[in-house]
């Protein structure tokens, strides 16, 4: 059949992400998204690398393989696909992409580090001492990165609020989201070696969204001073589908200044920020859009710090940039930062919101320039807050 | 043959550590230590979940497979082995154990939280308030774990001291060890489900030692807001011998006494307190002698307080139980403490060491008491230090 893909679509040829879906009575397998088909590129391709349950053998193949298979893949949709091969993106099952070996979490917006430092510690200046000479990142557990649609249970721990003696324990009373850019490493590196900036083409396979869902009372309790543990951990939502670097090009800007100016691991020769525009639902109400482009590191100076101490990487490492929030207030890519810490809370559909009430859902959504004059959509990250068991 | 065990060894009938090895010519799989044999599990029982890589499928069987295993060797080993599935120690290769899935440093050690504390933040308080409350713990990187023996490459990174304005790119000038003991997750557990302190020998497979390598100066720069990075990501090294649970239960010793009363979830029924007597030898001459017996927070306690919040625990998860320090100077298990943050040299072999220099080696043992009336062994857990790339 020929693949038609609706004027306008998000999905068009110039971003063909990889996911990883199944049908009734199949396992799962990688597959391509063309505007509201999925191609199963095991079946079309006739190749093996993509009947795996993962992308990660696909990713480990590297940069030159990645674009042979893309302009296979172009080829393959401009003309007719086997009937066989494809399946409408409402009929399958989504899952995760990638095998997540190590989830790191960056910190790399100017904007809402200063936000957080005045809510978490409004004694002391915003921003710390090293924010402006490194990325500020830290280790997260990739074991409870889930795919768009996971349904989120409430996390319980223990909370204390300023003006209370002891900690208690029971639900979070403060949970939250962060929305995110998430970035896949395909080809990894050497314990004891490290990644250039220069090599972050070579290395990345691709993007997807993040939700790193945040209960704000255990992580205030609990970050000093190892940083973030239960707060984060319970889960970490990504869109199912994988939009590959090379579909970013027409997204590629400058950072939006660097002052003091990097140590030399950390200076750019090419731009690596992205024109990406994030969009925030709750409750289905649109609440802020973040703009990437405003994030003060980039994700090339992210692997290159992340592997300067000869740190290994690994494919299906996952590195996420940190919320994102632009300098304006409807640009605020968590709900601490909208609510102002629970002091100005948000209308949502006519009900007063300052953290989630169990049910909310929320919606991450993006789009990017495209190579071909329209827009690139990187596929939801999606989730609602059960109740605490 | 019969393997015969010496008097007094480490590795009798009442420890069985397993492992993963290789001899020349033959891929690695699991094996099992007694005395100073290493006994091919595969050849010898002729179960295909020991003719792996690594011991995770075996250790995700769960608690009374364990046992059952455990017996069969005891048996086994009492008797006749077949000589083909025998190999002396010595002539075999130890690989890393285990595929790591999430790895956890926790900071259960209340000497050395204090005495951190008041190395890193000489101006407060030294602990925490939420110290007393959790067991304060964040995730490393699971990429990096190394088998013993493995050389560990002196990181680079920014460090800046506190007379410095800006700072500095290079190789760390305070490289360090932390002295841990490491437990290992068998069965996992469901994403929003907790484990209770109850569960913990159900859950957890067995312990080796750790060596939680430590950039001192990048820690100290980079650490604030969200806790260790690329101070500690460039390696962490385990022991090759995994100690079985069973083998340590003339062990189990209270925890030295918890006040405040920990919370309910965090309220042991049964002694899950260790007392395991490390050595800490620096170029071949003992510097320290950690006692496990003083940790604060029992791994029972970090198990349930690591997933209260609902995360998901898997097959091959590895938390470590951070500096093992006692209370006397002689039991600190970490360079900083020993060397006071660098201002009282520690006399190695007629040379004075604050921090680590280039070609030092570094060896933790352990023995704990044995059911049998004698003590059992850990296998040691060995690096040496090479210059920074």
């Amino acid at each position: 059949m020929k693949i038609d893909v609706a004027e306008g679509s998000l999905f068009g040829l110039d971003n063909l992400p990889y996911g990883v879906f199944s049908t009734p009575g199949t396992g799962p397998r990688v597959g391509v998204r063309v505007g509201d088909q999925v191609v199963d590129l095991a079946a079309a391709l006739g190749d093996e690398v993509f009947a795996q349950p993962t992308l990660n053998a696909f990713m480990a193949q590297g940069r030159r393989r990645w674009d042979e298979v893309r302009e296979r893949i172009t080829e393959l949709v401009s003309g007719e696909v086997p009937d066989a091969a494809v399946h409408p993106v409402r009929a399958v099952t989504l899952h995760l992409p990638v095998a997540v070996a190590d989830y790191v979490d960056f910190y790399a917006s100017e904007h809402h580090a200063t936000n957080l430092g005045r809510l978490f510690r409004p004694d002391s200046a915003p921003l710390m001492p090293n924010w402006k000479h490194l990325p500020v990142g830290y280790h997260g557990r990739a074991g409870t990165v889930v795919v768009s649609g996971t349904d989120i249970v409430r996390p319980s721990g223990q909370r204390k609020a300023p003006d209370e003696a002891a900690p208690t324990f029971g639900p979070s009373r403060r949970l939250d989201i962060e929305a995110e850019l998430g970035f896949l490493v395909g080809t990894g590196s050497e314990l004891g070696s490290a990644v250039p900036v220069e090599e972050f083409a070579e290395r990345v396979f691709g993007a997807v969204l993040v939700n790193d869902w945040s209960a704000r009372d255990i992580q205030a309790w609990e970050y000093v001073p190892l940083g973030p543990f239960l707060g984060k951990s319970f889960a970490t939502s990504i869109s199912p589908w994988v939009v590959p670097l090379a579909a970013l090009e027409a997204a590629r800007v400058p950072t939006p200044g660097q002052d003091p100016a990097p140590l030399p691991y950390l200076t750019e020769r090419e731009p690596w920020g992205l024109d990406i525009e994030l969009t925030v639902s709750w409750n289905g109400q649109e609440v802020s859009r973040p703009p990437y482009r405003e994030m003060y590191w980039s994700p090339a100076q992210m692997l290159a710090h992340m592997t300067v101490n000869g740190a290994a990487s690994r494919t299906g490492d996952l590195y996420a940039s940190g919320t994102i929030s632009g300098p304006e207030k409807e640009q605020r890519g968590a709900f601490i930062e909208l609510s102002w810490g629970g002091r100005e809370p948000v209308v949502v559909n006519g009900e007063e919101r300052t953290f989630l009430a169990d049910g909310d859902e929320v919606v991450i959504s993006a789009t990017a320039p495209g190579t071909r004059g329209g827009r690139i959509g990187f596929g939801e990250v999606r989730g609602r807050i059960l109740p605490a068991r």
